[in-house]
């Protein structure tokens, strides 16, 4: 399609950052582009009321999930042209008030991720944002905390996927990703 | 104004967050509800284009920067409403490529913000975004980033403003804050 092409065509590949033998992909020349950024964001939103809003009960969908901190970038425009909530995972202790938490395993060792204990109802149906899926263990995080609120995800959807790291299969929802990577 | 008054009534007050002493403002609860998001993100569309704009030599908006992580939330939905282009400022090996770098001072010691070198060309004009204004550090290293690259800070722009912290006397352009708090 034409605009994953130009959205592709936007994207900067940084070998051996933040270490070596990972080939960085940036996402912010897209933002850079006002009109790329608008294809990228209009993509998603054709995306999800096209696709993703069969998936839900109600045909709406009440709350978009967003992770810290280049899930912030997409997150919030998507839940506004949706009229949904937007709802931020941040590492622990970011958050204030009362939060639940979910832990995720990094290269070295585990983090924990925390989400505002009232931000999602029962019964809501979710989508969670992030810009990129690599092992797709902070996403299975993010599930965990929208599940612990009795929140339905409907969907998990990125800018990019990292395809021979089969994180889809780890998540407890389908995935969708704008732009496929096999590097 | 009436559109103020729903956007504080939002704003949710954390006595000793993150530690003893400080009143944490939330403004989470604000993107839960996208009626009130959408009148924050159009309160600051408004002033602008109503005012900011009168302050650009070209009549436009070319960047809008957003501070790593919650500036991220409002920045990018700004600049897409302007047709501009957002750039982010994150902590120092964030982000990858040819980066500049400005120190600013935290409690205890220094911490360093990076941007991308080719990030703002010389003579843009841009209007630098965050949730909070307090001591004005990182605002100001924000700042010096910008001018580095030779573009053209026009306003520094925030949801809430510690009056009391006098932060705006540092900067090197006026402060527009939507709530002004005196706790």
């Amino acid at each position: 399609m034409a605009d994953v092409e130009l959205i592709k065509s936007c994207l900067t590949a940084h070998p051996d950052f933040p270490k070596k033998g990972i080939v960085f992909l940036d996402i912010f020349p897209i933002l850079r582009d006002p009109k790329t950024f608008e294809i990228l964001i209009t993509h998603f939103v054709h995306h999800i009321t096209s696709h993703t809003l069969a998936l839900s009960p109600t045909k709406t969908i009440d709350v978009v999930v967003g992770l810290d901190a280049r899930g912030f970038l997409f997150g919030p425009l998507i839940a506004a042209r949706l009229g949904a909530a937007f709802v931020p995972v941040r590492k622990a202790g970011k958050l204030p008030g009362q939060c639940i938490s979910a832990s995720y395993e990094k290269e070295y060792g585990t983090d924990s991720f925390e989400m505002q204990a009232d931000a999602i109802k029962p019964g809501q149906s979710v989508i969670i944002v992030d810009d990129l899926i690599a092992t797709g263990g902070s996403a299975k995080a993010a599930g965990e905390l929208v599940a612990k609120l009795g929140g339905k995800t409907l969907e998990y959807l990125f800018v990019i996927e990292l395809m021979f790291l089969k994180a889809s299969s780890k998540l407890d929802a389908p995935v969708y990703s704008v732009v496929q990577s096999d590097d």
